[in-house]
């Protein structure tokens, strides 16, 4: 512990016990005090910066009370990493990793002083890595003539049906020039309006969301620009700094991005092929009283699981047991292949309005559309919508219209099922070949039944950066895992995520083909230190 | 102090003394503890409550801490509102109307414990008016056929180009479609993109702000849905619970909404004709340190007012000395009736990236398009695009295209010219008007440089609410004022906004004539109690 790093201000708003408090967490949070690290005793505060026995105490307990220190009397202080429910035991591979992600590397001065409420977003973890593989890519002697990017989660461009989204967009401007109809008359409904957006674009979506169970109507919708703003006005309505919430591990980068900006302590749930385990999340709700689950039940990510049908009733009945609200992040429910149909949505199982579902529709038309809908009743509704009024008024009206006009028509439905078929094709031709060049190296991957991409695992010893440097070098970008685990102290260090769904299958067998080669090479070279390698053998 | 409504839980994470104060800190702010209430004696918890003395003693320091509370020892803890600068004295005037903004009574059961995060919204409470407004003047005997709003703010629907929009809309979507450009060719551009949005629409932008004095290119401008996001993303990088920020008073609603769900606290600062005081904000900075200055210098919100040109970079300079951001809100620089040419933008004046310039095009275009844009520089603009990508990821792609192709054209140029002149009439008629009117009444009102609106101040005596009610029953829906104040207990309760623009002169001429009426009415109901009103005979 470096105490030139403390700065307390006497004359400052905030007690000095809690501004001691607030420096040492930061500490914590940036990895400068680790995990487990004894606190200096409460007389060396003394000594070093004059800070009396009753204030450091003060701050030691507020430290215990939020969870990021434990301590006995005698005994000393110890620091504990927040995130981590002490029933999971940490483990100490990424805390170098953790720290930085709690807090990149920032320029100082004056203005800087300024900037201090955001924290580095996960997703230029995710850059970073994008980085890492072009510049290893283009230096690499060997590297084949194309780079085949498995890192992006997007959707396939050559998909988007743009000649049918022009004409959309003319008649959007024309249905907002001529209709005259219960909104107030021509150009009344431009003016500032309610903040739940277009209600013919609600009055279709709230129709098109019956297919997936969802009995609601327009006034239960909720128009946003993506379901990003979705998970934001969530957040902010339900979560704040030390509020207990539950989510997937590994899940969404984004939703864990907007959930860390709120300060929320996870509560990580592990998954199988099933889905979330009921039991883990009811010792969890049990001991932690979380406010909230956020989950992808279906072709979820970065996995591609799909909780099961029997699970899901059970789901909601806990959380009415428990009191927490669940957030069902809805993005890929179309594009599903794990049976011919698939489960019924958890909203389609509320009773009493604690399902939050969110619908996207970048995967279904584009990702720059920012489109998308947050479905809820009751009290939990009313201050989603207070919310989207008070921090962005609502929808582009004529945006809404030409999502109505493009998607409100026999052919969206062809197109979508069409597209379902063609990644379920890309998924099936990957995982083939997966099978093929990745037999034999220990590998093991999600079985994705949904969604555009599956998470692989490294066989132990076998380090996911390594063998993103390593593909790079052979013209694949692949995606390091850990930036999708909750708690990042927990994360496996051997998980990669690999997306398929804008890829051909001839370039998906070749990007098999350089996975396998990367693989192997990074075996090789662990060979005489890799006794797991050795077994495999 | 009714110690039934406190609930203490040992087991819960956050220390009791904590709890305690959270309790106290929500009382006040609802207003069930008032300014200058003593506390109850410390002794007294330990009999009610069986909170130990150690508990509550630092229950009362937290509250001192944070400003809610001043005490000495010996002499007992006495409540004070927070969000009022010692040096400007609150008025006891408007104290239940402040506890009322702070939180309105919200449903209580399991659900509702689950949603503690956002405050009541202040437009709630102008909902709340015209609702009231509606009520009177429909239940009104004597009532005229037709009601008019004077409450809006809105620009004027009839001058929406929206044979114009469509075209665009319709060159926008081809755009798309046939676009194969810089940013990776056709579809490439529709995936995940950068936070900024699309680039074309920022070269644009950069070169039209360029009539404002302002030089920046592309890469200086990141598209916004709205300047109320804009506000959103500036609040949440730069404000946090208890900072100074400096603000005109009164000031425009959805500004003060968004800082307040922040938890800042306001240093307000009144305008006179000539907008801001350079000598008043220079004292608040020297004793606060605040973090940020908002404000509209031209066409202010809601008065109309525009800070003179000479007072501009001083302001600047100021804020450099004192190391705080100004954010100058330009929502209305064209439609600007002061003189031949607008002031300057403070932006123009910025050498070292302090000044934020939000640009909105709600009344150009019209307001429920949703687009705006954020122009800064620096350390200060890269956060703002973090917390765009991290919450928002970016604006539209098709509606940011649809802007261009119609703003980018010289139709825009000269429709926005003609709104121009139009407003510009519509102030003069309804300014002499108000002069045949309200002559000898008493009343005062900001002389409207820009915008649609202006600020009417009633003679001492005559409350804002009452004439509310007065006009409405003669058909015409104004706002009370105090909404736009900043520092509630501070809000005079004699002052009322009245828009224009979205009203033709006839329409006004009538307004006025009616507003006339109203004030009379309530002068001759209080005659007996009005000196004011006598001496003004």
């Amino acid at each position: 512990m470096d105490f030139a790093t403390i700065r307390l201000e006497k004359a400052a708003r905030q007690p000095l016990y809690r501004q001691l408090a607030e420096q040492l967490k930061t500490a914590i949070r940036r990895g400068e005090l680790r995990q487990g690290e004894k606190l200096p005793p409460i007389r060396a505060w003394k000594d070093a910066l004059g800070v009396s026995p009753v204030t450091a105490t003060q701050a030691y307990e507020v430290l215990g009370a939020e969870g990021f220190a434990t301590g006995q009397v005698g005994r000393g202080t110890y620091v504990q990493l927040p995130t981590v429910p002490p029933e999971i035991a940490p483990t100490e591979m990424l805390r170098d990793q953790a720290a930085a992600y709690a807090t990149a590397p920032r320029s100082s001065g004056p203005l800087s002083d300024l900037t201090t409420y955001l924290k580095a977003p996960r997703s230029n973890q995710m850059q970073r890595f994008l980085q890492i593989a072009l510049a290893r890519y283009q230096s690499a002697p060997a590297a084949p003539a194309d780079l085949i990017v498995m890192s992006s989660g997007s959707p396939a461009p050559e998909l988007f049906a743009l000649k049918r989204w022009r004409a959309a967009m003319l008649k959007a401007g024309e249905s907002i020039e001529w209709d005259s109809s219960e909104d107030g008359g021509l150009n009344r409904q431009l003016q500032y309006g309610p903040a739940l957006g277009d209600s013919a674009t609600r009055e279709w979506l709230a129709d098109y969301l019956t297919r997936f169970g969802i009995r609601c109507d327009r006034d239960d919708v909720l128009l946003t620009s993506g379901s990003q703003q979705g998970l934001d006005l969530v957040a902010r309505v339900f979560c704040g700094p030390g509020d207990a919430v539950l989510v997937e591990s590994p899940s969404y980068v984004s939703a864990l991005e907007i959930f860390e900006q709120r300060g929320v302590n996870w509560l990580p749930v592990a998954l199988d092929a099933g889905g979330l385990s009921i039991e883990a999340i009811e010792r969890l709700a049990e001991r932690y009283h979380p406010r909230l689950l956020y989950l992808v039940p279906t072709a979820q990510s970065p996995t591609g699981l799909t909780m099961a049908a029997e699970r899901r009733p059970r789901l909601v009945e806990l959380a009415r047991r428990y009191n927490f609200v669940i957030v069902e992040d809805d993005t890929c429910n179309e594009f599903y292949y794990g049976g011919p149909s698939t489960p019924a949505t958890l909203k389609s199982y509320d009773t009493d309005g604690r399902v939050i579902y969110l619908k996207s529709f970048s995967k279904l038309i584009f990702p720059m559309l920012r489109f998308g809908a947050i479905v809820a009743q009751g009290l939990l509704f009313e201050r989603l919508v207070e919310a989207k009024a008070t921090f962005d008024r609502s929808i582009s009206l004529p945006l809404a219209r030409a999502v109505l006009k493009f998607a409100g028509q026999p052919a969206f439905e062809r197109e979508v099922q069409q597209a379902g078929l063609i990644y379920r094709q890309r998924r099936d031709v990957f995982s083939e070949s997966l099978e093929r060049e990745l037999g034999g190296t220990g590998c093991t991957w999600s079985r994705a039944e949904g969604g555009f991409s599956l998470l692989l695992s490294l066989p132990r010893g076998l380090r996911a950066e390594e063998l993103h440097v390593e593909a790079a070098e052979r013209g694949l970008a692949v995606l390091p895992g850990p930036v999708f685990y909750p708690s990042l102290p927990d994360a496996p260090e051997n998980t990669v995520r690999l997306s398929f769904g804008d890829n051909s299958p001839e370039r998906l067998t070749e990007a098999a083909r350089r996975l396998g080669l990367a693989v192997r090479a990074l075996q090789s070279r662990r060979l005489p230190t890799s006794p797991g390698f050795l077994a495999a053998v």
